[in-house]
């Protein structure tokens, strides 16, 4: 996917906040943003897949403010509201709709948003606008190996029960980043949820890319990406890196488009949950 | 592609072949032979992909008899003879299907026949019993990046009309052996066959694996495997590794069907031309 215009302000949002969390030192914050604004503005264009650039910036961030992980925090209180969230809700019905629209309801956490805008979702889901599930699901039957890329941290606890449910059916591989980029889980993250050992089989993208760069991506990622029968990509870096890529009808993206450039190029509106197999 | 009955035959000649070709060394023949017999009655199943097995007793012989390139005395041969008859034969009209047929052609070669088999089907072709060439016609005007698997050292010659037409609308990449497997075609024999700087980006497949084999293939030629529009899959060994992986419309085999097994997979006659879309 390519960038809209809103993608600039977005991505300069972006910089923004994340040197904001990376650093207490005025000088180094100062200095950070101008040359990562700096960079924003030389680089972006109409050919910009937005994804790519916020990658670009984030690890110029961490290399100039010397701050691996400016979301860790955060990470952490998504993780506590939604483990919380969770243990009160009630649990969806064990049906392939219900719980991908569970894990729907997942995505709708957000770094730019509080973790409480997810409980205004639960309970009032308001449907798919574009709804491909059913297609999916009569691939089911056939499919042997699933790779499923996971999102933000706290939205773990809303995958585990379709991939549970998956596991009962095929061989399920979820997805971490290998190391910290924006609120997009890792291995550290599951650990800290208490899922590392509940979830089966987990491998990490090996870089810290928004969404799937298979330029940095690790070689064990790369095999199941041509392995697998059906590649599960949750949120919007998945979508916006893995729409660039050759259409393979195995990729089933759950997301909800937060922004109008996502939004547009699904043809659909803001805020939409969208389940589609491209 | 999983094997059938002859393959277990036809995998026990190309031990006995491999070997003879590898040493002079009585001594070191027999104990390599008798040992990669016995693996191969050992790791002979229904769930055999005949070209995986295959690899692994190439490689078993090149370690037990120290010969790193048995075949390369007739892949030399191969390629002059090859470079010999396209000089004397007249060049295909340039249209895709023509290219194709050419290409296909070019497939004949193989190194359990003597290459003058070559010279009964140029100027007689049969025809494709699977034809599928107008559904990848009707593709290209969208295609971007091509990847081009090649497959025996003398086929280069009936691949480079095809590599140039598509060269002139997408990128093309043509992909030969890491090192020497088989009469497959390595960046020596291009080189040798005077192509390597004629046929455009050239990449190897980073192993010396029978077709393509994930596991052990080089990090570059996944990236192309995920990134490209069309991958162009010349020969059995492709067909029979790829066949295991996850169809999705985008890689185009074009073979000779030498075998019974290939060609029952196929659905198929035996000495069959190919040309599908999978």
């Amino acid at each position: 996917m390519k960038a809209g215009p809103d993608c600039y302000l977005c991505i300069r949002k972006l910089i923004l906040r994340t040197s904001s969390l990376s650093t207490d030192d005025e000088k180094v914050l100062r200095r950070s943003r101008k040359e990562a604004l700096d960079l924003l503005r030389k680089e972006f264009s109409d050919e910009t897949v937005p994804a790519q650039l916020s990658t670009k910036l984030l690890r110029f961030l961490k290399y100039a403010t010397g701050c691996p992980n400016p979301f860790e925090e955060i990470k952490r209180q998504e993780i506590d509201f939604a483990k919380k969230l969770v243990r009160d809700i009630r649990k969806p019905p064990q049906d392939f709709r219900s719980l991908v629209e569970y894990s729907a309801i997942g995505n709708t956490l957000d770094f730019f948003k509080k973790p409480e805008s997810l409980l205004e979702t639960v309970g009032r889901f308001p449907g798919f606008a574009k709804d491909e599930i059913s297609k999916v699901a009569g691939k089911l039957s056939s499919v042997k190996r699933i790779l499923f890329l996971a999102d933000n941290a706290g939205e773990c606890f809303f995958d585990i029960p379709l991939v549970s449910f998956l596991s009962k059916r095929a061989e399920v591989t979820y997805v971490v980043k290998g190391s910290a980029v924006q609120n997009d889980i890792t291995y550290d993250d599951l650990t800290y949820a208490g899922l590392a050992n509940r979830i089966g089989r987990v491998i990490s993208t090996g870089d810290d890319a928004v969404g799937i760069d298979i330029k940095t991506a690790s070689k064990e990622l790369l095999q199941e990406l041509i392995f697998s029968d059906l590649i599960i990509a949750k949120g919007m870096g998945n979508y916006e890196t893995l729409s660039e890529l050759p259409a393979c009808g195995r990729t089933f993206h759950i997301l909800m488009a937060k922004c109008r450039p996502v939004a547009s190029s699904l043809q659909t509106n803001i805020n939409s949950y969208i389940a589609i197999l491209r």
